[in-house]
């Protein structure tokens, strides 16, 4: 495998920020400190496997280090196979054995089956799934004679989720639906289709991280909407799309993720047309739509306002149900619809027959699966934020009102070093530097409410412990590079 | 939707080529011969929707033709639905109501179940399939307390599918393996991650068309090694690797798809340590490997004589099994698959619990499954040979010893006019061009025996009698359009 890009001195003095801010900074060592801030840019996906490290003397004058820290860094970084190095072909980043990726992109350890995981905001299955999947089996017969190639989807689910948007009083039908493998899926084969390489695209900032690597991978030119702790500046975002016309915008208007914002009626009323004057199309991704809580009934989709067929809204399974599905859509005019199916056959073809039945039973379910996970998500965040407030009550935050997770303003910025040291307690975290397109956001910390209760105040407990244990050295538990070539 | 590629003049004339050689060419005028054309370049997805075609002037001077001509070809279009026109906006490609993609990138009359399906080489469900399913869902309560997301695959399919390749003479462990949402996925992947737009890319000539569908959404410059009757030409290959030194070069070494070549052991040999010093990754996909006939034996996979991790095996279940599964595989050297997993996180997250162990559960029955598959091919390719020799003894072709289809030399360079033709009697082609990465192969088409002995005779029969009647006028058979924005 000789392709290995090569991460600028100056671009990784950026990622690496304030990397001597790490906890327990006091005694370890500068090299040890880098070290550590390299392996937690790996670890949460900042820092691409495979990727050239500038060299030695480069790093040193970026970071306006000596080249000593420098050298000693990159040694233990060999050492606990982080990296390696070849003579003349430079050092490259890679991960130890036993090593895996986990959910949301963020790498795991393969036996951390014991720690908590707060970096993916996804549930386990409901209990309605067995009995679902039993159906769809029943339903397979009816497919076993074709070939099982259905690019835009099966047609019973296209019907069932065009229901869906009809109920919520946006008139759709079968054909403005396509099916994809989950919502992420369902943003990169729209971003294949209508954004060329190296276009501008609008998102806010914070934003879901996978749909910045989704960009990253069409070098889509990133412009941002910053949310504030209102949400969004309806006269900024119309002002941005004015002025930088993108090709796209993604946004999230419905319990954003991280900060779990909704979009108010006002500003829906007046994005389409907006977009519609800027010549850009606009991705709505809803996925934490049906995750309301607290009784508050969202305003009508985006899409609703949309005369100019130039809102695309992406959604799925995933949050509601169950990501290990992969069921998502995306709805649009019924051509665009077509153009994706055509995109689609040569990227992977189609949805797996047995998975879009299961779909379509579960979505028969809704009624009952849908309350149930609204409770529980009622009961985590409100331990999850009894936690907070006890232990640690300098953060700030609104209580959200809808999908997953709460985003917390910290007492500094401290969170890559958090999540660097919360490793060693057992804590998965995504740092708030992962939200963002350009590196910032180390005052915060997405907190996924997805787990039961008790582990949440665990978790909070914990990480507590390690805010205020600023003198702890951090202890790399990293085991042995045992990779199979 | 205001994105739209242009198609040129000079571009849409060489994708016509031959367009006037429309079989009832005589009787029909030059204005519906080149809207016939244009049609067949659309359905068969050589041409995309929502491309803007060349002015009439523009086209009118590219094909040498007058004005008129292609002023009232352009209005036939737009009122078969093919076309849709904007005062100063142009002129873009759309599809009829009723219309969908079909399997293998070919548009398809929603409507059209009475015909034959000649385009796609796939084949019905295994009768075992369902039993594999039921135990599926059994084993899946494993799985649902947990967020469902395995980027790189479920243990258990990784274990059998390795298994797999270790009982074929190559050592394989489950970290070497990426489960993939099948073989097209999995090219897909690999071209994410070590194709940058615009590389060079060696493909055989002919190959798979959604190979080249993949390698065209990511720009490749392709340069291609063209197969002759006996196959490849192992000098002529490696000395293009050596001269064009292409970043990847995508191969199909068992049962080539669409001519059925086995690559012999000399040339297997020779190709790995070719590719490593041209600094060339190699991509072998084994789609047919299972599907050897008449108790051929493939030689060992390419990858077994690779000393340098530069050969990326992708195979999969669609063709032994079944292509409404979605379930293939990358096998590469272990830090590949861990980037692999990465790059897929911001495609498509991971595959479905589900169907991978509805996959486990297949291969298990790989005994009972495959043999049943070869017997039942072997049945439908001699019925197909058959009837070609007895009602078109003029086209020639070699037996496929694997594999799923047939790749005939015609009689004339009339693949895509009889495609449009035979479409007429029910019958639907792949023609030749689809298979070339240039639009030539006009005198080739593939005819894949993954349907009934009865029916391909049928096709056969059918399409004897378009290519001797020249003389009907092919009549579109289009419904109305009917779109829903």
């Amino acid at each position: 495998m000789a392709l290995v890009s090569t991460v600028r001195g100056a671009q990784l003095a950026r990622l690496l920020g304030q990397w001597h801010a790490l906890p327990g900074r006091r005694r370890s060592p500068d090299y040890a400190a880098l070290a550590g801030a390299v392996r937690g840019l790996l670890t949460d996906g900042r820092l691409a496997l495979g990727v050239r490290l500038p060299a030695e003397r480069e790093l040193a004058q970026a970071l306006a280090i000596s080249r000593t820290t420098v050298s000693a860094a990159y040694r233990e970084l060999r050492a606990s196979g982080h990296l390696t190095s070849r003579r003349g072909a430079g050092s490259w980043t890679t991960l130890p054995g036993g090593h895996r990726v986990g959910s949301h992109g963020l790498w795991a350890p393969l036996d951390d089956l014991d720690g908590i995981d707060l970096g993916s905001a996804a549930m386990p299955a409901p209990a309605e799934l067995p009995a679902a999947a039993e159906e769809a089996v029943a339903d397979l017969s009816r497919y076993l004679s074709g070939a099982g190639y259905h690019p835009a989807g099966l047609p019973d689910l296209r019907d069932a989720v065009a229901a869906g948007f009809t109920r919520r009083g946006l008139p759709t039908s079968a054909e403005q639906i396509m099916i994809t493998s989950g919502v992420q899926h369902a943003l990169d084969l729209v971003l294949r289709l209508l954004v060329p390489a190296g276009s501008p695209v609008l998102v806010e900032t914070p934003t879901y991280p996978n749909a910045l690597a989704s960009l990253a991978a069409r070098r889509a030119r990133i412009a941002t909407h910053g949310l504030g702790r209102a949400g969004w500046d309806a006269e900024l975002l119309l002002g941005a799309v004015r002025q930088t016309r993108p090709r796209l915008a993604y946004l999230i208007p419905e319990f954003h993720n991280p900060t779990g914002h909704l979009m108010p009626v006002g500003l829906r009323e007046r994005l389409p047309a907006a977009v519609h004057s800027a010549g850009t199309d606009l991705v709505a991704d809803e996925s934490f739509v049906d995750l309301a809580l607290d009784g508050v009934a969202p305003p009508p989709p985006l899409a609703s306002y949309d005369r100019h067929s130039r809102v695309l809204t992406i959604g799925g399974m995933s949050k509601p149900y169950w990501g290990g599905l992969r069921i998502g859509w995306v709805r649009a005019a019924a051509p665009v619809v077509q153009r994706l199916a055509a995109v689609r056959v040569g990227m992977d073809m189609s949805s797996p027959v047995l998975d879009q039945l299961v779909a379509v039973r579960l979505l028969e379910r809704a009624d009952t699966v849908v309350p149930a996970r609204r409770a529980q998500l009622v009961r985590q965040r409100d331990a999850l934020v009894a936690a907070l407030r006890a232990e640690l009550p300098e953060w700030r935050f609104a209580v959200p009102r809808g999908g997953m997770s709460l985003w917390a303003e910290l007492d500094g910025p401290v969170s890559s070093a958090l999540a660097r040291a919360a490793e060693d307690l057992g804590v998965r975290l995504a740092p708030g530097p992962r939200f963002g397109a350009d590196g910032t956001l180390e005052r915060f910390l997405r907190l996924p409410f997805a787990l039961p209760p008790e582990d949440l105040a665990e978790a909070v407990r914990r990480l507590a412990a390690v805010r205020y244990d600023l003198d702890r050295v951090p202890r790399p538990r990293w085991s042995e590079p045992a990779m199979i070539a």
